[in-house]
């Protein structure tokens, strides 16, 4: 099957250096960052408002893409798991999904709160929560 | 900024087969489909059990990608939006998030409920849901 080209529209940036002191997942995440959007894409964020909690999608540039089971969380007295089912970032299309308050809006992009990624990560997309 | 290759995993098939007759979101159709996974991934399935919800992310093929604000579900008392600001299908990255029930796991995928996108779409990605 065909294959797409997926451009990043803006990088995160926050303090999560390691993926060791980096949360599990965005429900559990009290840190901040800034999904900083590149200005060609600035228009597209008319709308957002300040408290809204917004989808936002990243390229885990770093994951592997070959690798189609794990131990989930590391834990191996769980077993193995096939990557589609968890939320593991390995995967042959390596997409993350979190979920982040809107604490600003700026020139630059979205102050948030929630941020469960690593600095430097490529923005993909951003849409309102159902 | 770099760009990155997105390699479809699988393809759906439903009785969806123009944007008049799709739900607008998961969330309000009881649509029932195939998500069909290609074999090479069919090892990524394990773990998943009928009955549970799985987040599955499609790559809108006929979506434009060059449009940065739309009228909201085609209103145009509500005024132009940026497309961050909605879940569009009109986006730089036509990336959609829809979550199903999964009501049987067969040889070729996962047979699905809930189902709001047009046959024939790429499948880009499944995940647990959180």
């Amino acid at each position: 099957m065909e294959t797409f080209e997926v451009r990043p529209i803006g990088v995160l940036h926050c303090e999560l250096m390691t993926r060791q002191e980096t949360p599990r997942n965005y429900d559990i995440s009290h840190h901040i960052g800034v999904v900083e959007v590149f200005p060609e894409f600035h228009e597209a964020l008319d709308g957002i408002k300040e408290g809204q909690t917004v989808v936002v999608l990243f390229w885990l540039h770093q994951a592997r893409r070959d690798i189609l089971k794990v131990y989930p969380r590391g834990d191996r007295s769980r077993g193995l798991h096939g990557v589609f089912a968890t939320r593991s970032p390995v995967r042959p299309n390596p997409i993350a999904i979190s979920e982040f308050e809107v604490l600003d809006i700026t020139e630059n992009g979205l102050t948030v709160r929630g941020v469960d990624i690593l600095d430097g990560t490529p923005v993909i997309d951003i849409k309102k929560k159902i």
